[in-house]
């Protein structure tokens, strides 16, 4: 839970994803044992970070071999937490959010346990009652009841910017600890709560650098 | 261009967007000058990293008091590029496609200069011709002639995974260095060329390791 913040750099946690995707691409029968250079040479990441970073969670290979890829796989679904349900819900039923949910029902499909999209909500009279996929559109006003009914412990908010800190203080009240917030805006949260931004604008004025 | 990257790293080009947001939205008449505490403050970054990140770039801040509101953003928005008009592309019209559209396009509205959304992209026959604010969504099959015409500098990819390749291979024939990528993919690109990509399965599992 919140203990886990802080222990090991965000920046790593973010790359075991990275990682897991590429050994679940891998066919474990042609490739039973996987080294730090081939996962390095798939991810575009050192192999001297990708030994450095599993080693920060116990995660050690064979030296001059590598890697038991089942092994291997198994572990970082573990460290992540994705060998248990996740249930996650979702506000705004809007062109991002229907892409979001879309994109992750799929994904669920080909990828299933860890994460499960299990709720949306959204505020339009419109919206509300209608279905994504095998999911009902449920009012926002309700959401404090289904946040706790269903256990939900990810929040993706898919809002505008003046609704999300609202939405966000709701959901922390109900022991809420990880949001992923598509909204232009820096949320406020207590320690132990974990926001990551994905910010359109902020992407493109960092290529810009590039271009 | 291309000679840029490797220079500093990406992780600190990153944070410039994150601080000049910040700074264009403090008000010059009532922040005249701000400090490396209150930009660390307002965007959750350590006070030292903010003036390490700077200094990289040659700005200085005055010792004890901190740098000048007006001229840290002129220098931030010249140094990311954004004195200049920089054309972006968008390929996919689909939910995501819109929803990146019409966000960028409020963006433009609210903050003008700098990376601007010119042209959108689609295959199919029955979204070709209609139109996304102002924009016309053009033919994908028209691609390299439309990239040429508007100088397209950063692409943005919201199409299938098995699509995002052949397009990006397409681009960078045309002198395409930056792309923000969608696509729940990984890109292969030549030195010099940049890539950002967004997933959202990724985030979800790095946040599951907190939920």
């Amino acid at each position: 839970m919140s203990a886990r913040s802080g222990r090991v750099p965000e920046v790593v946690v973010r790359r075991l994803p990275v990682y897991l995707r590429v050994l679940e691409e891998l066919n474990e029968t042609e490739s039973p044992i996987v080294s730090s250079q081939e996962i390095g040479r798939l991810t575009g990441i050192s192999p001297g970070q990708v030994r450095k970073d599993l080693t920060n969670f116990g995660v050690f290979g064979k030296q001059g071999v590598g890697y038991r890829t089942a092994l291997l796989r198994r572990e970082l679904r573990r460290i992540l937490g994705l060998d248990r349900l996740i249930p996650v819900g979702l506000i705004g039923a809007g062109h991002l959010g229907l892409a979001v949910a879309r994109y992750d029902q799929e994904r669920e499909r080909r990828h299933p346990g860890g994460t499960c999209l299990m709720a949306i909500f959204d505020k339009d009279p419109q919206k509300i009652g209608t279905t994504v996929g095998d999911l009902v559109i449920q009012d926002v006003a309700k959401l404090e009841e289904s946040l706790l009914a269903l256990g939900i412990r990810i929040l993706i908010l898919a809002v505008p910017a003046t609704e999300a800190q609202a939405l966000v203080d709701r959901a922390i009240r109900l022991g809420v600890r990880a949001f992923l917030n598509f909204a232009p805006v820096s949320l406020k949260v207590p320690p132990g709560v974990v926001v990551h931004t994905t910010d359109v604008g902020l992407e493109l004025e960092a290529l810009a650098y590039y271009a």
